[in-house]
């Protein structure tokens, strides 16, 4: 529970940390634009425990921000997809990624992102300076910079790039 | 601490988390965008308990986003003004409010921001449209907007508005 005093902030900041605030929330939600949806995609890519990511997933479930959709009858499996509502935190998420490339990135940025449409490379706002446009996340395809990660398991091998944000995973 | 499998996360936007993820902290990063810059003010706006606050301004210097200035020697005081770094942050800080005012203001935004050269409004992503450029945090200025919260302590009737993000809070 927070205190009382940092529910008062009537801000919409404080808001939004409420509900994606979380570490682990944060890295579902990028792991969920990057094409990620099923429970166990998700527990392996981010060896997140188990009952945290249940956890996390139902309060994004509750709030709207993923829906959860069941692919198999038998056995019984759900995969969780986001909503319009979780879509549009994508500028939340990518001026994030864009700062920590710039500031905490020795080696360069880690991914890149470009214009679907055109293939240029978006500017630190998500712009597209060609097509002089905000480009949505699904007209977003993201490709591997100069300090991508290693792909040291299964679901990181399946993230293929370049890949169209919202994508889901191959099997 | 984090697991080590969060440390792991090879991830510029857990990077970013570790620095202003906690809730506290991007209170006071807001309140000092908005040119907040003492203890007592930032203790006072934003309610948070003395021992966290002067928990969350040490990990902030520290880490190169605000910088401690001696304003006073007798009684000797400081100020926490953001740095270059810390201004940087703006576009993470405005994309929160921006998704938070879209998505969770019942009445309309809280506030609303401006770009100081022209007047025109930021659209969501803080472009000005008219000029058609990015807009830094030192040339946007901060409005009341329809669901304006009541200045209901010293500080906040402090913060007037219209003003521009950075400058100093009057005494």
């Amino acid at each position: 529970m927070l205190p009382k005093d940092y529910a008062d902030q009537n801000c919409s900041i404080a808001r939004v940390l409420e509900l994606i605030g979380e570490r682990w929330t944060v890295l579902i939600l990028r792991d969920a634009f990057f094409g990620v949806r099923r429970f166990a995609d998700f527990a392996e890519h981010l060896g997140v425990p188990r009952a945290v990511l249940t956890d996390r997933l139902r309060t994004l479930v509750d709030n709207g921000i993923l829906a959860r959709r069941r692919y198999s009858e038998q056995p019984p499996r759900d995969e969780y997809v986001l909503t319009d509502l979780g879509v549009s935190l994508w500028p939340v998420l990518y001026a994030m990624s864009q700062w920590g490339e710039a500031h905490l990135s020795a080696g360069g940025p880690r991914r890149v992102f470009r214009h679907a449409a055109c293939g240029t490379g978006l500017d630190a706002h998500g712009f597209c300076p060609r097509c002089r446009t905000a480009v949505p996340a699904p007209d977003v395809v993201m490709d591997d910079g100069p300090a991508a990660p290693a792909r040291d398991n299964r679901v990181s091998r399946r993230l293929t790039v370049p890949r169209r944000l919202l994508t889901p995973l191959a099997d």
